[in-house]
């Protein structure tokens, strides 16, 4: 027989990229996996994966939130609340009870949409959030927001090589990964870095209309707000613009919600919903707003949880959704269960209040507290620029090479951010994402990394003094 | 602007259809949701959904493994077994201690082709069950059997609406929606009904050889054991000579092996994997092995748990099918440590092992007594005939039905196995699923149903006295 051969697959899977678990992540985890050797020889003892969002990571340790691990443990094996009623709160054995009677046992496949009482939890939610109604069978619950965003593009996907979505760079890779496995045409369009990673309406308008001259048709326009990995947010006015614009050009908006609630200055940065403009401005733009319980406080990602909630879209193409959905048969139950404890927490006078409020408090505190440092410490080292982040969980600064390190690089036969990436990772065990990964312009060089560190001073401290040390062997940048 | 309509979406979605959770199962949830009003007006008081193997599922409540669900009850809040330390049996707080360890908290993204200990684990059982090695880099994890069977059949579409892949007539629904999902050619291959839905190597060799005639590469052979939906096994011979024939015509060999411990006759109709028999005779065959929780004893649908293995992959195909799992970050932890219970269930000696044995003893005991019980039944209805499924959780009885009926479904616009089950569902509430979803030879029609259900002598009742009523109104088939 011949053997099987790359070249007998889908070419499509040859040309899909993603760099958040690429190179520097394979790299990272062979290097873990040395580390657990008597002899090591490595210039550190553990590796911190900051390539990832991944708050409970080993060596990062957020702590899940108690009330959501009690719900789930009293689901996992309802007969706790018998063989050991006082180990839980009150309230706490109320809501899993609650949850039994509508679900069942966690072990049974759901309705493919999800539990309709917890779509019916999640529509509350969103409409106290913005103050607009919201159908429950508008919402589909996922495995989180990355399975959503992967079928919704991959049904926008009408002609292959010829349909385009136009996403910003950078981005998360998520996208581009997408359209490439579904031969769809990434159409960019540049965030402006000098002016904080804001959002231009015109440099869309252009990407469209220049898509078009190619023969490319636009169909959707992705929006990430909270940004990932600029950590931008958008203000309403922006967002009014955009709306139009999907109007205009008759878009369908991916809106990546995912990092919602990560605000570290809510007073002068606050995040609106795209949900709540278009229904305020009456816009027949049809919508996809996406969530998950992986990023928040929560950091619960390996329940893997989400949803999507659909606007404007007519009936018929929800039950497409739905056909696609229900060959997957359904979501993960604990990640079903755990989009409920995100969008209905304990209330004041609840017996588990008083701690998810230290909990959740601390780890917005530490969030905004460790963002602030990195970005004001990254900010003053020679050639390094980082724009102070006011949401999410990344920062993305931008590096300045000497011409030695870029022709070091080029030698090595990397990119000259990898090649920076590569060498922090050798140096201090730090596993960040070169910008190539998220797109940056042409000649410019940055790097991801996630605002999740065990102990900020140690950890910046590492990244300041390998700077130094790669300054110190090829040169200031010019 | 323009409004979202159904022809500007990828069309390879319209042409998708999964009948499992069909035009039946959406009429059943209605049904369902209809019972909770007051004044019902229907026929019965629940709805039994016969249509999906879902053991767990109210009203058919099958108990999860008590040993799974404490070791997950641990792991989602480890604080318990300090707290409640004597509400647990002690292997069971040594083994999610054990896990504790190697996964840290499970609310964390693990390596995306699975938790590196877990797939040890699998690679032991694989090797005890086989008596051949086990590598544990060849094996993903994955959120149940058919997001593997999705990956994989994506990425061996190399040519749209080209590369062929020979699929069981009757199939389950999975491999024909997922063809039509990624524009693959679905290569039919009957089964012998007449033969207790055996396999035969050379109907397979003639599709190949038709598909080759009209320009239709064959890449993949699919082979359902034991069979979905008819329950048949193959013998040791049979598989040879499939392995052979893979090996002859260059197929990648796809092994739905999910219900590989459904065994209702294990003496005269065992299970031998694929893996055990490509080893033996040293074949090239790239083979891939679907296993998962949601069958088997452990009924563990909603978990989303399962795992693939490949065998004779080059290290750049893996390579490559790890770029596709990571853009989906990772399987569902409560899946994988779902797996690992799966895998390593308690053993003679440990405080669980009693209860374990009496809890799978009396799964597998009721399935066979079910099984037995509803085919000889079935058999003896004027018109139907049932062949006694010796594995899996299915029959797939064939019924004939009277001209009179046939015009009537017309009149419907049904399919007339469609409109049997469409009545057998408001006459008694049982949901079943439709041979057209399936797939049989022309003019034949059938319905596939569970063999689960709460007391089979009421429930067979049920559909004998539906199947009188029926024939009485439309009269005896030809």
């Amino acid at each position: 027989m011949r053997p099987l051969t790359a070249d007998a697959l889908n070419p499509a899977v040859l040309n899909v990229q993603y760099a958040v678990r690429g190179e520097l992540a394979i790299r990272a985890e062979e290097l873990r996996a040395q580390l657990k050797e008597d002899n090591h020889g490595l210039l550190f003892d553990r590796v911190i994966s900051s390539n990832i969002g991944n708050p409970q990571q080993k060596g990062l340790d957020q702590p899940p939130i108690t009330f959501t691990r009690q719900v789930a443990a009293l689901m996992e094996w309802p007969a706790l609340a018998e063989i050991a009623p006082d180990a839980f709160p009150k309230d706490v054995i109320a809501r899993a009870k609650e949850l039994q009677e509508e679900i069942g046992s966690i072990g049974a496949y759901s309705h493919s949409q999800g539990v309709p009482f917890i779509r019916q939890n999640v529509a509350k939610f969103i409409e106290e959030r913005d103050g607009y109604p919201c159908d429950p069978n508008h919402i589909f619950l996922t495995g989180g927001a990355s399975a959503g965003v992967s079928l919704l593009i991959s049904m926008l996907i009408s002609e292959p090589n010829n349909s385009g979505v136009l996403i910003p760079i950078p981005q998360y890779p998520l996208y581009t990964a997408t359209l490439a496995q579904f031969s769809g045409v990434p159409l960019p369009y540049h965030l402006d870095e000098a002016a904080d990673w804001a959002t231009s309406v015109h440099d869309i308008e252009a990407a469209i209309e220049k898509a078009h001259r190619e023969g490319v048709t636009a169909k959707s326009l992705v929006i990430i707000n909270p940004g990932n990995p600029t950590g931008a947010l958008l203000d309403e006015n922006t967002q009014i613009e955009l709306v139009k614009l999907c109007e205009k050009y008759s878009l369908v908006l991916l809106a990546d919600e995912v990092y919602q609630i990560n605000l570290h200055k809510p007073t002068t940065h606050p995040f609106t919903s795209f949900k709540k403009i278009v229904s305020q401005i009456q816009s027949p733009v049809p919508l996809v707003s996406f969530h998950s319980i992986s990023k928040g406080v929560s950091g619960e990602c390996g329940r893997r949880g989400g949803y999507f909630e659909c606007t404007n879209f007519p009936v018929d193409i929800l039950a497409l959704i739905y056909k696609m959905v229900s060959v997957g048969l359904c979501p993960p139950l604990s990640g079903q269960i755990g989009v409920d404890s995100m969008v209905r927490p304990p209330q004041p006078g609840d017996d588990s209040y008083e701690l998810w409020k230290k909990e959740t408090d601390e780890i917005h505190a530490a969030l905004a507290h460790r963002t602030g440092t990195m970005s004001q410490r990254l900010n003053a080292l020679p050639g390094v620029s980082c724009v102070d982040s006011p949401g999410a969980l990344y920062l993305y600064p931008q590096i300045r090479l000497s011409d030695k390190a870029i022709e070091a690089a080029r030698e090595a036969r990397k990119e000259p951010d990898a090649f920076y990436a590569l060498q922090l990772l050798h140096d201090t065990g730090i596993c960040v994402v070169p910008g190539s990964g998220f797109g940056q312009k042409e000649g410019e060089w940055h790097y991801r990394l996630t605002c999740l560190c065990p102990g900020v001073d140690e950890y910046v401290g590492q990244l300041e003094a390998f700077h130094a040390k790669f300054v110190e062997k090829y040169g200031a940048a010019n």
